[in-house]
Formats: structure tokens, sequence, C-alpha cells
């Protein structure tokens, strides 16, 4: 297991943590001040800056991109969603990140089949792998946890995320986010199939508050919450992750309200000591 | 798949559901002037009622007991919280309950050891046993949604529930709630298998809502969210479930504000129509 206690080279900044305060630019300030080695930009705050120039001052900054989040919502059209899909790619390839983090996407409008729409994404995925194939961008499925299965994504398990990518081929991956994934009880064995087939393409933190006052925006700082963040690494690094560990928060009422620098200075110490 | 259409003899009243506006006894009137056949009280409106009483008004009723809703909680002192648990197998008895419903506890006191939480869980699933075994009382195990798994129930699949029951023994089975696994890949299957093994006690149903402003308090009337009712019945009826069906819905904002006679009525129309 790697030591993260003076190296906080493999944290990785995914910008939705600082909430709607700083622009990318402010993001990649931000991360060079604090010693961060990585960056996952939010689509929003990408096509804000401009790709053109968001692709300059990363390369610049030296910042890894960690991965661009995000593609998928494949169930919100009768298209799969993959003209937007596809530009994703193309902003993917333009900034060089590592992968295009995929938030599958829920029911499909007006029903209720989650086979149904588990079959749709599944097909929209293999349409977009071979653009992704072509443009060179690794895509990177992220199970949700399934209290999103309606709304956001109908992959809730590694396990279902690793079947996928068997099936579709090469070219795709899976994300490790503790928050989706702290309670399966097949965690241990499915972390260790995705690693024995080198799926595994991201490794994301943050923690599971107690009481938890919001689905979506409610998440905790590493080490304010329930998850057992070393021993979930431990099955990570075990499997062969030897990439960068992304931080994610969202929350609204506590981390969003604070200063950003005060928010990258607790992440890079959780980071050290208790992630 | 059985007609429920005309049939309300079916249906039983977790009494949650009418949230704290009446009392037991209330409860089984109002079943007995809406048609309802069956009745799940919780623990908190038996005890209030006085068990003698409560077991003796159940009785006249001619309602049937579903269940008693609940027992488990064994993560939440050293010693599996069984002196508590001895007491709703006591419960249960005493009103012929056809099971005890069990909803496990979720991590143990300062731990994030989920692993150590599900063990402890089954050790003392195994010591309660015994004792339900000699007092003629059926324990059933309902694996909650995983969002409750830091702090209600560990165990959070039916998969994970039956390999529970497998590994304890005879005298345990599963009970199978909408709300908690409609989002799982391996649903079809895991209800094939509990079927298979005779372990089915109990369906739940209400349903989820879009969006869900609430973890625990947010529940749905069935045919108002997205769940699959029918399909997920059907699959359970063709498993040779043939018990009654209760419905069982937390809504602090909506329905608990609601006259219990009007959530009756709206009950019994959508068991008829949509469940």
């Amino acid at each position: 297991m790697r030591d993260l206690s003076e190296n906080t080279s493999l944290l990785s900044l995914n910008t939705a943590t600082v909430g709607d305060q700083w622009t990318l630019e402010e993001c990649i300030e931000g991360c060079l001040r604090h010693g961060i080695g990585g960056i996952a930009p939010w689509r929003d705050k990408l096509l804000e800056c401009g790709v053109g120039k968001a692709s300059k001052l990363i390369k610049d900054s030296g910042l890894r991109v960690s991965s661009l989040c995000r593609g998928g919502f494949f169930t919100s059209d009768k298209n799969g969603n993959l003209d937007d899909n596809f530009r994703a790619v193309d902003e993917a390839a333009a900034i060089t990140a590592e992968s295009l983090v995929l938030v599958v996407g829920g029911l499909l409008p007006d029903s209720k089949d989650i086979d149904q729409a588990r079959e749709r994404v599944e097909t929209s995925i293999q349409k977009l792998l071979e653009y992704a194939r072509s443009a060179g961008v690794v895509l990177a499925i992220e199970p949700l946890h399934p209290m999103y299965a309606a709304d956001r994504a109908c992959v809730n398990t590694l396990g279902q995320a690793i079947d996928v990518c068997e099936r579709v081929g090469e070219g795709i991956g899976i994300i490790v986010d503790v928050y989706h994934v702290w309670w399966d009880p097949n965690l241990k064995f499915e972390i260790s199939r995705a690693g024995s087939k080198n799926l595994i393409l991201g490794y994301h933190v943050c923690d599971w508050l107690v009481p938890t006052d919001d689905l979506l925006l409610d998440r905790g700082m590493m080490g304010d919450g329930i998850i057992a963040l070393k021993t979930i690494r431990a099955s990570v690094e075990a499997a062969g992750y030897d990439g960068p560990i992304e931080v994610e928060i969202f929350s609204k009422k506590n981390w969003w309200q604070r200063d950003p620098d005060e928010i990258l200075k607790v992440c890079v110490e959780r980071f050290q000591s208790v992630t």
C-alpha cells in the first residue's frame, strides 16, 4: 500500500469539491498552490473556460488530468444522448484526460423498466466506445450508489460495471468511488476481479456521513464519516491500481460554504492522514 | 399471478403507514372498516396497548398478523441486543405473528468495519434463532437498501440475506420489500433462489419517489413512484409466495399529514389497481 503521508502528487482535485466558487483556472492555481498533483474538471467548468484555453492552462500547469467528469446519461433521450457524449469524448481528448467518466443515467423517460434502461445503457456504450477508441479516449463506468438508480445511474455495483466492460470489449474500465460502493458485500471480490482484468481506471474518495441529510449533496470529507478508507484503498492497490486518488465532495451546506483554499488545505491533510 | 382487483383480504397494514396518529386498537378498527385483511404492528404500538390486550383485540378482529415489526439492531451493544430481541420473540408469539421482522443493525459503535458488523449480526441471529425456535416464532431478515448500511442494516441485498439463512438453518427466512431491493441487478435471480428454498416470508410494498427528499421518511404510495410493482410481485409469486402483501410507508411530509382513513382508502385503491 502506498505511503501518502508525504506525497500529495497522487491527490487529484475533482472540481466539484469547491462547488461553484472557482473557475477552472482558479482550480488549477489552487491545486498548484496546495501541491495537489492532479485535477478532474467537470465539463461545465471546462466549457466556461473554453476547451482550447483549458487545455493549454492544464498542460502548462503540469497537472495530471485524472478524469473528465462526465459523460453518460444514455437514457435521457431516444438516441442514447450520443451527440453530447461524442462532444465529451472530444473534450477528454483535448485535455488528455486519463479517462472520461460515465454516469450512465437512470430510468428511461416515463418508464419503470430498469432492465430496459440497463440495455439502453449498454448499447449506447457500445456505440460511444467505437468513437472513443478512434479518438484515443478511455471510457470509465462509474457505478453509482443504488439510491441513484432511478434518476442518475442504473449501473449500481462494481460487479455490474465489470460485466458490462467484459461484454463491450477493449477501451473501457471502471471507477471505484468509495461513496458508491463501500456497503457492497462483494466489494473485495469485485475490486480484485476488476484488477485482474486491468479495469480499474480511477479511485475516488470522500466519506459517508451519519446521518446523511441529502441524497446528493451531503457527502463528507475523508475521515468525517464511516467509510473504512484505508481498507478499501488497500484492496484497490493490492488489485494493481497505482493511479491518482481523486477527491470528489458534494457538500452544499458544509464544504461548499467554506473558502476553497480551506477546502483544499483540509483535503490535503486528510489525504495524508486518513485516506 | 394473483388477481388483487377484488381482493383486499391479502392486504396487510403495517402500522407505521399511519404514522403516530392511531393507536393499535384504532389501526385494527381501521383495517376492519376498510376490508383490509391483515395487520403488522410495530412494537411501540403493541407495548402502548399492552401485549395481552393487543393479542385479544387482534384475535377477536380476525385479522391476520403478517409480521411483528421489528427485532434486530444486533450491533447496538456488545450483547447483540439480545435481551430486547428475546422480548420481541415473546411478543411475536403472543400475537401469533407469522414472522418477526429483523432489521439487523448497522455498524458497531465507533467502528467502520462493516465485515465485523456482519459477523456480529450473524452470530446474534444464531443465538436468537434458538430462542425463537423454542417459542415457535419464525424470524425474517429484511435486507435494507444500501443507503441504510451504516446506521440501520448491514444486510443490504436479498443474496446476502439468503446466504445468512442458509448458514444458520431452519426457522428463518427473508422479507422482500420492494423499496429496498427494486434496484438490484440480481433481483429476479435472488427472488427465485429464495423461493426455491421456501425462504420468502413476506412481501412489502410502497414506492420510490423521484426525487426522494429524505433517506428515511419520504417513501411513496404504490403507484406514485418508479418501482415496477407488478413485475416484482410476479417474480415473488412465481417463486411460490402466496402470503399477504404488507403496505409500509414512512412519509413524514405527505401521508402522515393526512387523515388515516384517507391513507387506508388510498392504500386499498392502489393495492387493487397498481400493486
